[in-house]
């Protein structure tokens, strides 16, 4: 294509899609934005690039990306994606998340108790499949059963056929829908994280902040049969690293965004779920940091819930500020007023789609009535309840047909349900019983005490004597007494006096009630006239946009930039000056103190290395531990962030301020070298 | 006094001056809010600490501040003061605002052209004495004639009396008179400057920024009889620095803020002073920019006055953003609301003041019709033009009665009037003849060509023509003709045929009709209305709050802290770990490049080391150069900036996130000796 004819598809494909910004976008990897690559930065993405990078590529299934980036199935991701297994694996005596983990030899290698990995490795749209199976002459309700079903049907016949991992995704809020088909692991052993105040400098300050000094990384290895795994496709080490202005790609799996939801939608989120959330979320926090208080041991177990919900907080708070701004919620609305007029003046579409909007206004009012119920019945925080609600649900749910089931125990997830509930890792009873009583006390308060939900669960008690009954009495702290009462089924479960159970059976009645109404007023309008909009876009636009996130492979491009912040400029990248200088600056107070192994490498390093980067790609919560990938394909960074600027790109997207933020790949060298003396590692690595 | 009585105190001060924030304040030095520093602080300044403080301070008479530093007259500023000086006595061959300047041995210490400092050695209340000069029955005119000219009475007697620079100064627009009388010193010696890279690091976009890393100093030498003087009153080097959260004091000379402006006075600046102004300073940017590119010595011929543009033209942003924050005009027009509605009260004090409002109002709405004349006649960035103006008027002015004068030609202002008049400090034609014909064409374009001012100017020519005509043929280049001219009186400026000169009297008659417009229709209103306002202030509140700067000497108190930005914060120091992870960070990209020394000076720096740090004392525009003192009276910071929340300062204090920023004490030492090799001057300020 010449120059020409590219830059006029580029012209189209901004008059098709008015609101496309320069590098925005979340592209599945069967529709990436050739035409712009090919005249922005003259890129031509070839089929192999492509399969390269995405076999590359993992998903780490409690919650973020990574990459292999070794012949020998090493795979690199954040040290806060790897939190969750670090602290399943300390101890009161070993605090791997305080003092980091070296595994200087493959033998040392820790197996991770319910880590699991996931590979992209085949795609096929099944969106035909998925529609005809809808009769669009049914109410809703039975619209989205039928949708249920036919993804149900084709997820169990590709697993039994291929023995992959399938999951059937809705892309365009229906507008597409495809098998993903997935190679999973789950040998895998943790090799290398450093100390957590190496990978979280700044801490919640610091939290979607740039400039910024975090080595947040944690590197495992993939086993299979007692092996490493010698994957065919990883992302070689790049020698000259990221420079400002370099094209780059970031692949991994953005959690979820809302760009496609109507703006009575957002003023939802804005008026209602946000700020509700918002106070649940505070109330925790304060709930975790109490406990805290009681001793060292208490608030190591505490600490990493505490650090999701300070990132909770600040991610939610953006977002919320983000739709505050009249701009942005304008030029949604703009957009959405033009989108509405071009179907105005088309009947047939009109007749399609043309009610969409109102009819999610509807059930957005609906929602209203019942938001806080919604939000503040559940046990946020507390594992027990959490494992105790699906043990519950899981052994009447399996009694179902598979595609009447709750979508999280449909045959296709069971595999991985399990993997998690019956995970070894530690319960912390002190920890539990504490959080549950503050839960049921602000349920009660804020619920009141005819709530059905309230009514069950305390049943004319206090709640800090049903949690000490509950909690004390449990044996669900246990992996094994777990595994027994799913085995055992329903029977089991119905005649278990776990007070933990019969607790919680007391509580299914209200919750299923609660789902029911949920999922049939309010889940299947919103998803089924979500996807009359988005066909309406479709058939205005064409596919020349991405869909909104859905933790599935995404591949986003950008460049290296720094930007323009208040009156002065934020550069393109720290150094490790900048490290040691903002310890000193705060005179090494909590939450700017240098670990000891940063700060004993003080001289060692060398100061003027790369650090962290930032870059105008496209992503979200989800993209942790993404690689960022040069045009060669080669490693160059690791996605660890988004600014505090980019927290609206749930809503839109904007380059001006927002920004991924990075671990530059010297960076990571050298601190494993100089700082971690990890130098097999890094030679690993560099392939050097 | 105990504490609860100092507490009630305070509580009785925020009552009666509603606005007053903590650490607000400009102080006189006769009237500190000793009540407020002794209960919050535990602090009380003594007279003898007073004296200390006061007579330790200096005033650079073409707009900064200073202090005297050792018991040999030296005398520490910032560099961006002293860079006019610098400029002076650079040439093509010898730029010493480019390579810095180093005197090592007494003997190297350069005389400085034209720089007078000003020691404030007493002062006296002559309110009585002025007010009772103005008779109230008389027309504003009368009454504003009748205020100058008991001034200058004031004035002239003191001076003859003492032998001092007398000056009586107007506080509380009008409710005090003071006269402040000054030693003066003319025989100046510079004696150190650093690269200007050094002292301006970050250039344009960190100017106004915190966190920042400025070595902004510059070191005089003040000489009497061609020795250098010894100084009774000297800041002693504090060996500690200061620390986060210390009480720290500054004095200095703020050039002015509109604190007891009215709202509708600040909506005039709003509206039409400052966006007029900010046009005019980015038209003049580009004017110079476009000389520089001429080659290098144009460009640094043209590099002071760039630095003064950009810096004003931020300045003036940060004001204007200020402005248009509705809850900062909200704020004030409440404030507004509350004094008239307290003066509806009292019947008395409304007849006396409860117009002024009104009256005010009505001076802006006639300063509306002819502001852009007011400041598209000027000639902002041509020193020829300035000389010729001053020059025409000056010998007219002086054979008017001393009371009857323009202010700037009262006889107590002749003599610093004449130092800078007649300085030999070059004047560049090419530079002068490019600047006059840019702003002959933007008055064209802007005034038209039938305002007086434009007639006169261009009689029929075209700005170019008559640029070339008047600079290429003046001998005002030269400071003996200067003198010569003024010498000669009206008889030898009315015979002269220097074309500038005989241009500039074709300006005289439009000049003096508008002046005459502004000063009897705006100014006099403004400032006799402003002074009922000021009095209706003093009849509610009483005394306990501060003028608005006048550059005149002021007492701020504060703390040294950190803030809050965004949702992250910012240390109260920086370290010389942040300049080099600035530069490193920017790719050593102009302007974040190292200086030649600096860089060099990479290994042999203490890292560690505070650079820059920040307080809540209460600056403004003229601070600069000021000491930061401590408790025990000693040398802890060199005041250079307010960072960009400060700006809005002008109108009024917030220490939320408002800071001062200054250079710390010990940065100013680890830089002369590691950096300079200046390790005299480092031992002769530390005295060790």
């Amino acid at each position: 294509m010449n120059p020409k004819t590219a830059a006029a598809v580029v012209a189209a494909a901004i008059t098709l899609a008015p609101t496309a910004h320069a590098d925005e976008g979340m592209w599945t990897l069967d529709n990436i934005p050739a035409a712009q690559l090919k005249s922005r930065y003259g890129f031509e993405a070839t089929p192999e690039w492509l399969d390269h990078v995405r076999l590359s590529s993992v998903r780490f299934n409690d919650g973020g990306s990574g990459s292999f980036v070794s012949p020998d199935g090493l795979v690199l991701t954040n040290h806060h994606v790897a939190l969750g297994q670090l602290q399943k694996v300390s101890s009161e005596k070993k605090d791997f998340v305080k003092d980091g983990f070296y595994a200087r030899h493959r033998e040392d290698e820790l197996k991770c108790p319910d880590l699991e990995l996931n590979q992209l490795v085949s795609m096929d749209n099944v969106t035909e499949r998925v529609l005809s199976a809808i009769d669009r002459s049914m109410p809703d309700k039975e619209q989205n059963e039928q949708r249920k079903g036919a993804m149900a049907k084709i997820e169990k016949e590709s697993t039994d056929q291929t023995g992959l991992r399938s999951d059937v995704i809705e892309l365009y809020q229906g507008g597409e829908y495809w098998v993903y088909r997935y190679k999973k692991y789950t040998d895998i052993r943790l090799v290398m994280a450093p100390e957590q105040q190496a990978a979280f400098y700044g801490g919640d300050p610091d939290n979607f902040t740039f400039p910024r000094f975090d080595i947040d990384m944690a590197f495992f290895r993939v086993y299979e049969d007692g092996k490493p795994v010698h994957p065919k496709n990883f992302l070689k080490w790049s020698k000259a690293g990221a420079k400002e202005n370099d094209l780059v790609f970031v692949t991994g799996h953005p959690g979820s965004t809302d760009r496609l939801r109507t703006v009575r939608q957002l003023e939802y989120q804005r008026d209602y779920y946000l700020p509700t959330f918002l106070r649940i979320l505070n109330s925790r926090r304060r709930t975790f940091y109490a406990f805290s208080e009681r001793g060292p041991e208490a608030a190591r177990r505490a600490k990493d819930k505490i650090f999701g919900f300070e990132n909770a907080i600040k991610a939610y708070t953006g977002e919320l500020e983000g739709l505050k701004d009249p701009k942005l919620l304008g030029r949604l609305s703009q957009r959405e007023k033009e989108l509405r007029a071009a179907l105005d003046k088309k009947p047939d579409l009109y007749k399609s789609y043309g009610k969409a909007w109102d009819r999610i206004a509807k059930a957005q009012n609906e929602l209203i009535k019942r938001h806080e119920q919604v939000l503040y019945r559940r046990f946020f925080g507390s594992k027990l309840a959490d494992f105790a609600k699906l043990i519950v649900l899981y052994v009447a749910e399996v009694e179902k047909p598979n595609d009447k089931r709750y979508e999280e125990f449909r045959e296709s997830a069971l595999e991985s349900l399990n993997f998690r509930l019956f995970s070894p890792a530690p319960i912390y009873s002190d920890l539990e019983e504490y959080v549950i009583a503050d839960i049921l006390q602000e349920q009660l308060e804020i619920l009141g005490a005819q709530d059905a939900h309230v009514k069950a669960a305390l049943a004319g008690k206090s709640p800090k004597e049903v949690a000490h009954e509950i909690v004390s009495g449990t044996r669900l702290t246990d992996a094994a007494y777990r595994k027994e009462l799913v085995k055992g089924g329903r029977t089991a479960v119905e005649s278990a006096t776990d007070p933990m159970i019969v607790w919680m059976r007391r509580l299914e009645g209200p919750y299923r009630e609660l789902r029911k109404w949920y999922e049939d007023d309010i889940q299947a309008p919103e998803s089924l006239e979500g996807n009359k909009i988005a066909k309406s876009r479709f058939a205005l636009y064409g596919k020349s946009t991405y869909p909104d996130a859905t933790f599935t492979l995404r591949l986003s491009y950008g460049r290296v930039a720094g930007y323009e912040l208040g009156t002065t400029k934020i550069p393109a990248k720290t150094t490790f000056y900048g490290l040691y200088d903002r310890s000193a600056s705060f005179d090494d107070q909590f939450p700017f103190n240098l670990p000891p192994l940063v700060a004993a490498a003080r001289k060692k390093v060398d100061l003027t290395v790369p650090l962290n980067f930032v870059t105008t790609n496209d992503i979200i919560g989800g993209n942790s531990g993404s690689p960022v990938i040069n045009r060669d394909g080669e490693y160059v960074g690791l996605i660890f962030d988004g600014n505090i600027q980019s927290l609206v790109w749930r809503y839109a997207y904007d380059d001006m301020q927002g920004r991924a933020v990075a671990v530059h790949s010297a960076g990571i060298v050298e601190a494993l070298k100089r700082i971690y003396a990890m130098d097999a590692l890094a030679a690993e690595l560099t392939g050097r």
